[in-house]
C-alpha cells in the first residue's frame, strides 16, 4: 500500500527481515531451481501447496507429445513413446521421494480414486474386520471416499476420531484400516506416522496414508515407517499441473496378495489377450485401472525430471527454515491485529505451509491476491500460505508478510471489492 | 510393393475404385473437416477407432493452458479459466452427440472408472437384485470392472451370455443391471439398443451402455432408446487425445436418486464447505469424483469444438457408406487370399470400423504400418480398420486396400521384420 506509513517499529522489523532474507537467499543451495520454473514477475505463488508453479520442462514435453507422439506416432506411441509404461516410469520418479523402491509406485487416476483402491484392498485383506477408522477433520475427500465404500459394501462402517492423539486407543480388533493424512491440509501438523503404524499393526489393522501435503516438501519414509498403503497428489509440491494424476504405493510385503476392485484392463496381467477373466498384473501395476490420461501424465513426467537433482535433506531443511521464518515474521508484525498462528511451532511437526487464523481472512487473502500474492483461505478462518522450497525465496516471504501487515494496518481488506462470501479455491 | 505386377483384373478393380473414390471425395460434404486435423503426408490413420488424429485446435489450447492459465493464473484458474466447471462444460459438448440434454453429461476419469460408478449406482438402485448380466466377449475392461464389483460386494454375482440374442431370455428378476457395448469393439456389430432396453425394463433391470465405439460415428439416442446409464471414451472418434477422460450420462429420471461410491470431493454439493458428510451435488455433477486432470480435459474440450459444426446425419451416412466401400473392395480384391469379412454387411448394424479375418493378420498389419497405413490387430485373427468420417476419405481407403492386396499377393508380410508375437496395441 504505497503512501501508507507503517509504524516505525514495524518498518525496522521489515528492514531487518529484508536484509536477513537477502543473506539467506544468497546462501540457498536450492536457489538455482527457481530458474527451472516459469515465474511471473510481480506474482508470488504461495499456493504451491495447492497448485505448484509450472516447470519449464513441461512446455517442451507437451510440444513433443502433441507435435510428434500423438499427431505423428498415433496409436504406435503406446509402445514407441513409452505411453503404456508411463504409470510405472513416472512412479519410479516419485518412489525415492517417499522412501519407496523402484517398481513400487504407479501413477494415474485422481487421489480420490487411488484412495478408493487402497481402502478397498485393505478391507479385502481383513475380511473379518469391517470398521474404517478416520480422522474427523482429515481432508474431506478422504472421508467421503470411505463413506462411499461404506455405502457400497454392506457391513462396513466408519469410526471417526477428532484428534489423532486418540487414534491408538480407537484401534480395536474390529478396525480393518486407518485412513489418515501425514500432513494436515489446514494446519500443516505432521502426524507421527511410525508411532501410529505401530499401534495399527499391534491391533492388526492396516494403514492407508494420504501423502498429498507431504510429497516433495516433508521427509517421509513409507517403508521405514511401516506403512501398508500410501497415496498422494502430484499437483502440489511436485508441480505436475492442475489435477495431475495421483500416485499409489503398496507395501511389497502385501502387494502380491492385494486385489483392488477398480480392476480395469490396464492393470491386467496380459491386457492384450482380451481374456474374459481379470487376472491382476504382478506388483504395483495391478493398481492401474483404465487407460491413463497421457497428456496430464506426460506433463507430470516432465515436471518430475528436476527431482533427480534435488538434495532431499536440503529441501526438507529449507521447508522447515522458511516456514519458521514466515511464522516468526507474521507473529512479530501481525499478532497485534489479532492474527493467530495455527500451524505447529515445532518444525519437526510442521509441513511446508503455514496457517494463520483471522476472522476476515477471506477478504485479506483477496486483498493480497490483488497485489499478486497468491495464498488461499480455508473455512472457517484460515489464511494458508504454501512455501514451496524450490521456487519460494526468503525475499518472497518478506514481501508477502509486509503486504499482509499493510493490509491489516490500513484495513484495506475492508474495501468493497474484497467482500463477499465466495470461497477462494 | 513397387516392381510387383498385380493381376490384370485387380489392376482394373483398383483403377475403377480410384476413380469412384475421387468422385465421392469431391462430393463429400464433410471433406472440409480434414483441414481441422494435423495429418501427416504419407500416413493414413485407420486406427481412429482406437486413437483419433489430433485436431489443430488442441495445440493452441495447450499453449493457452500452459502459457497463461497454469503458469500465470495459477490456482485462480480453477474459477477464472473455468477449470472447475470443465467436467460439465465438456459434457455439454458431448451431450448432443448421444441424444442427451444439456447438464446431463460429465467428463472425467477413465472409461473403466465411469463404468464402475454406473454399475455400482445401478446395484444401489436395485438392492433386492444382485446379478450383473454381461456379454462374454464385450470389451474386456467392462467385464473386469463388473468382476471387481462382484469381488468387493458380497452377494453380487455375474452372469455372462455369449450372444446378445440370448440377452432377453437371460434377464430374470435377479438381474440388477445389464452391461453391454452398443458397438462391438472387434466386429463393429451394432446392438439393437432399444429392444434390449425394453427387455431389461420389462424384467425390472437397469441398463449400463458402453458407447466407446459409438460416439462420434454411429447414431445413438440414449434418451429415446430408454437407456438408464451410458458411458463412453473420448479418444476414439472424438479425437480427445491419448487416454482422454471418459464421459458419463445418467437418465434424468434416475439421477436424483442415484448414489455412486466414488464420492470424491469434486462431486460434493458444496465442496468448499469441507464438511465431514458427503452430500452429492445435484444432477450429473455427483458423478464427478476427484480433481479432474485439466491438461487432458482442456485438450478434449478443444478437440470437441468442431463438433458444433458437424451435421450428424451426414457423418453417420459417410460412416456407413465408407465402411461398405471398404468391405466391398477388400472382398473383391482379397477374398481369394483367404481374407474373410467379420463385420456385419448390413450397414444399419455396423459401426465405423471394419474387421477382416486372416490367420497371419498380425504380420499383415505390421507390413501395412511399415507403409504408413495404420490399423490394428485384435486376437486371435482380426485385422481392424477404423474409418473416421471427419478425416478419412475414399481415396485413403483405396490406397489402404491396394496396399493390403499387394502384401497378400507378394506374401511380403512373411518377411523377417514382420514376424514375432508381440501384439500391436
Amino acid at each position: 500500500m504505497s503512501g501508507v506509513a507503517a509504524r516505525p517499529a514495524d518498518a525496522d522489523l521489515f528492514a531487518t527481515a529484508r536484509a536477513e532474507a537477502a543473506g539467506r537467499d544468497a546462501a540457498d543451495p536450492l536457489a538455482r531451481f527457481r530458474d527451472a520454473f516459469v515465474l511471473q514477475a510481480g506474482t508470488i505463488n504461495l499456493d504451491g501447496n495447492s497448485l505448484g508453479s509450472m516447470p519449464r520442462a513441461v512446455v517442451a514435453r507437451m510440444e513433443r507429445v502433441l507435435g510428434s507422439e500423438w499427431s505423428k506416432g498415433l496409436i504406435r506411441s503406446w509402445g514407441g513413446a513409452g505411453w503404456f509404461a508411463l504409470p510405472e516410469t513416472v512412479g519410479d520418479r516419485i518412489a525415492p521421494l517417499i522412501g519407496a523402491g523402484a517398481g513400487e509406485v504407479v501413477v494415474g487416476d485422481s487421489t480420490s480414486v487411488n484412495l478408493f483402491k487402497c481402502i478397498a484392498a485393505a478391507l479385502a485383506l481383513r475380511p473379518e474386520r469391517r470398521v474404517l477408522l478416520l480422522q474427523e477433520d482429515n481432508f474431506p475427500t478422504d472421508n467421503y471416499i470411505a463413506q462411499g465404500i461404506a455405502d457400497m459394501v454392506p457391513g462396513v462402517s466408519l469410526r471417526a476420531v477428532k484428534s489423532t492423539d486418540a487414534f491408538a486407543g480407537a484401534i480395536d480388533d474390529s478396525v480393518a484400516a486407518i485412513v489418515l493424512s501425514h500432513v494436515h491440509y489446514r494446519t500443516a501438523l505432521v502426524e507421527d506416522m511410525a508411532a501410529i503404524n505401530r499401534a495399527a499393526r499391534a491391533a492388526g489393522a492396516l494403514s492407508v496414508w494420504d501423502l498429498s501435503h507431504t510429497t516433495g516438501a516433508v521427509p517421509v519414509d513409507v517403508a521405514g515407517a511401516g506403512c501398508d498403503f500410501a497415496i498422494g497428489c502430484t499437483y502440489k509440491y511436485l508441480n505436475g499441473g492442475p489435477g495431475a494424476p495421483a500416485y499409489c504405493w503398496v507395501s511389497p510385503e502385501l502387494i502380491e496378495r492385494t486385489r483392488q476392485p477398480l480392476s480395469g484392463w490396464m492393470g491386467h496381467k496380459t491386457p492384450f489377450d482380451f481374456s474374459f477373466d481379470y487376472e491382476p498384473a504382478t506388483a504395483i501395476r495391478r493398481f492401474v485401472c483404465g487407460t491413463p490420461q497421457i497428456l496430464s501424465l506426460a506433463a507430470l513426467d516432465a515436471a518430475l525430471e528436476l527431482w533427480a537433482e534435488v538434495d532431499l535433506p536440503q529441501l526438507h531443511q529449507k521447508s522447515r527454515d522458511s516456514t519458521e521464518f514466515f511464522i516468526d515474521l507474521v507473529e512479530r508484525s501481525c499478532a497485534a491485529f489479532g492474527v493467530t498462528v495455527q500451524s505447529p511451532r515445532d518444525g519437526s511437526r510442521r509441513g511446508s505451509h503455514v496457517a494463520f487464523g483471522y476472522e476476515n481472512g477471506l477478504q485479506v487473502m483477496r486483498a493480497l491476491a490483488a497485489q499478486g500474492i497468491i495464498g488461499d483461505f480455508r473455512t472457517p478462518d484460515t489464511m494458508r500460505f504454501g512455501v514451496a522450497p524450490l521456487y519460494i525465496g526468503y525475499g518472497d516471504i518478506v514481501r508477502a508478510v509486509a503486504a499482509l501487515h499493510d493490509i491489516l494496518l490500513t484495513r484495506s481488506w475492508d474495501r468493497a471489492e474484497f467482500r463477499g462470501t465466495t470461497v477462494v479455491t
